[in-house]
């Protein structure tokens, strides 16, 4: 098993300071309570794939965006998998930059 | 909340069927049990984000491409983001097929 590949936590904090939001009021527009929030990004709590879904709908990131921006392109074995992702990357970036505009 | 944007029962019996394994020999591949396949099939069981990274992990399926492949588009109701997801897929496809076939 190769787990780890995904930073949930840190991306969700990388969107929360880029909406510029304190914990509680991101917790809040996540539609999760604090305790909720500062346990997932502690890494104490596992993310059911529900509940990411409803916290990305809730903060207008679309979950396809979350996970490729969680993605931790270092733990990628394949070398040739890595490059796919680097490449895809920049588009996708064009499409959250798009989508992060329409909110 | 808008949920239900992931068919990730369905997307697991379409790389099944692909695969063409039988539900045991899947679950197996999968590294979880049969019953709880069969749970996560009939929507009996909330995947967390962790095993659904493993499963992707042992069936060879980047997870983004799993997520992307799992989106059920009629669900989304931007028309611009519907409109971005069904641009993007023939492209995603294209790298699904790529990595299909390393392995």
């Amino acid at each position: 098993m190769d787990t780890k590949k995904l930073n949930i936590a840190e991306t969700l904090e990388s969107i929360r300071l880029e909406k510029r939001l304190n914990k509680g009021d991101f917790a809040d527009k996540c539609g999760i309570s604090k305790s909720f929030y500062s346990e997932i990004i502690n890494k104490k709590r596992n993310l059911n794939v529900t509940t990411l879904e409803q916290i990305c709908s809730n903060i207008d990131v679309p979950i396809e965006i979350f996970i490729l921006k969680a993605i931790n392109e270092d733990k990628i074995e394949d070398p040739e998998r890595r490059r796919l992702v680097r490449e895809i990357r920049p588009h996708m970036k064009k499409i959250t930059d798009l989508l992060y505009s329409f909110s």
